[in-house]
């Protein structure tokens, strides 16, 4: 027979797949370590932990197991539809996280060929789910600053039909200037342009409602948001994400969506963390605190440029360090402490890290590790 | 703006979504009773319900639910190799539910307008995987007693590039040939052909070892086995399924699959189950007992015609009953039980019916609104 990889679409033969933070299952493997025996700030999830109310939910949800889940997730939809207001289920549809959201909008509207406008540096899966749809990344850098650059968006938006959106930016951390934000969505909807905007790290900024785009969603049919219960909600293992749009978007997603994607705790679960309240307003104020005292403290360190964070994690050039970020990966794993080397993301090269923001005495361990590494020298 | 649904794809636009058993939810709003309130037969799943092993690896993974779960599956893939003896965790590759694997297999194998065989009538996510990749369906009937004519296979096999194959098949419950498949497995390797044969239903067929492929993976690099942990073991609601093959099948397939797919509840109570032995085997004895007392007493029922069954359901021709399906069950959901319409399936009219084999109480409750709608007329 030939080769099954012979056999495969040309445009599937070629992807090569995506690195990531939160590699702590290789890293455990490779280092002979359990999960425990480390701190990984290579991911940016909530350093509390899960909420309380999802975990009694998923208890409560054992006798529900043999069941399959609800394919359309009607109760968590109407949850999130409630939970922003001025929205109606038929507005949501949720997916296995965000990652599957990500995949199914370009399958659903490229077609192969059609260009999608990327932000460079940004998420790496943008790029991966345009190509696995047999599309074209058109990557668009940023600015010095690693800020948006309206103009050039605009100036790149003829013909392409996808925009992608980050807010805050990941690995960056930085908020797009709102004014931008606008003047990108309004300039792709009069060149009927979809705006695909990724709001997964949203809720840890301190002016959300006046950041995100969904109090306008009315206004931008073209305009897809990407929300997740993996950072914030700290439903990491669970997978559930979801995507607010105009209901012309949402029905041909959730037509094409394949069945029982999200399974049923995590379904419960998204719906309790949602209303935790208690929890939620927790996470805010210490991701608050510690984001403060991180960022005095990292940029003391020597050779580091901090860049200012908006979201739960710091965007770190360490060019000045002696150390290349492959380097420093591999010098705080030794001491137990894993951050995200960035050289993997599109447009970075390899002096750049991130790190989450966490508890106190984490973030203490990591600034007495990066202490440790850079007087090594 | 034009429409979006204007902007999505061809193949995409004309995609219709896939009819299943198993809708409690919607069945649930539609009815305003509970889940609680009816027993489903329209889906079959193992009515003993969870292992009490896999609930327990649930109860301990809630630790970890900030992790991201393991994308590679290392753990579980290892489990699943060594259950089955003579596999490497690389022959290996686990999804979320079966379904991921069903839709990720012609997205990457199929070209557009390359042809699939599918056996008419059979599970419905096949054309529907085929169709969204934008490749053709090729249905090819069962013989009039719902049997897999491989002749037939083999004749319309020229030029094809995946053979679809279910066994025991679905709805109709019943066993290929094992000599048939061996048949059409050689004929397809000989041609270049791929097989995609769907096990999700084996366990519960009483030779399960001698009718299974999965010992003869060594001598087929065209074949993928799909199994599930939706049906025998019952984590329905966790989503986990897997395939078997290759290498070189199973290599292309994980470089393409969406990253985290399979939640880390779900991985951890699939190897809990797999090593669950005395639930697995009060299940297999349950299974044969409810078959054989369910099969005596279908039997008895007027205008029905009871199809043996070698899987957990049982596949019903109720034209001789003055029913057509829809109405059978419109006239049992009344009664608070949810039994399969089949007239969605390709290649069926509106006069079959599944039930799924459960626990002997809930099928007498089964027999016995059977026996209360068939009397009323």
């Amino acid at each position: 027979m030939r080769r099954a990889e012979d056999l495969a679409r040309e445009e599937i033969r070629r992807l090569k797949p995506c690195v990531h933070g939160g590699e702590v299952w290789d890293v455990a493997v490779e280092t002979g370590r359990s999960l425990r025996d480390f701190v990984d700030f290579s991911s940016s999830v909530n350093p509390l932990g899960t909420s309380p109310k999802a975990l009694e939910s998923i208890r409560d949800g054992f006798g529900r197991l043999t069941f399959y889940p609800d394919s359309n997730s009607t109760a968590l939809r109407e949850a999130i539809a409630c939970h922003y207001g001025g929205l109606d289920r038929r507005n949501v549809i949720v997916g296995n996280g965000s990652t599957e959201l990500i995949y199914l909008f370009p399958e659903v509207f490229l077609k192969p060929g059609e260009t999608a406008l990327i932000p460079s540096p940004s998420f790496g899966e943008y790029e991966s789910a345009v190509r696995k749809a047999g599309g074209e990344p058109k990557f668009i850098p940023l600015n010095s600053d690693f800020q948006v650059d309206a103009e050039a968006f605009k100036r790149e938006m003829h013909g392409v039909k996808v925009v992608y959106l980050c807010n805050p930016n990941n690995p960056t951390g930085m908020l797009i200037q709102h004014s931008s934000l606008l003047e990108i969505a309004e300039a792709a909807l009069a060149e009927d342009v979809l705006v695909f905007l990724d709001e997964d790290f949203i809720e840890f900024v301190d002016d959300e409602k006046e950041q995100s785009l969904v109090g306008n969603l009315g206004r931008f049919p073209n305009l897809i948001i990407l929300r997740t219960f993996t950072k914030f909600y700290g439903l990491t293992g669970l997978r559930v994400g979801f995507g607010l749009a105009d209901t012309g978007i949402i029905d041909i997603l959730s037509r094409v969506k394949m069945p029982w994607s999200v399974n049923s705790l995590g379904q419960a679960a998204a719906a309790a963390a949602l209303s935790d309240e208690a929890h939620n307003t927790k996470t805010r104020a210490t991701i608050r605190a510690e984001r403060k005292f991180l960022l005095s403290e990292l940029a003391q360190l020597k050779g580091f440029r901090v860049y200012p964070a908006d979201a739960n994690y710091f965007f770190l050039d360490v060019r000045g360090s002696g150390f290349s970020a492959a380097q420093l990966r591999e010098q705080m794993l030794k001491r137990g402490v894993l951050v995200r080397d960035c050289s993997s993301f599109q447009g970075l090269d390899g002096f750049y890290v991130r790190v989450a923001v966490r508890m106190r005495k984490e973030n203490e361990r990591l600034l007495s590790a990066f202490r440790e590494v850079l007087n090594s020298v």
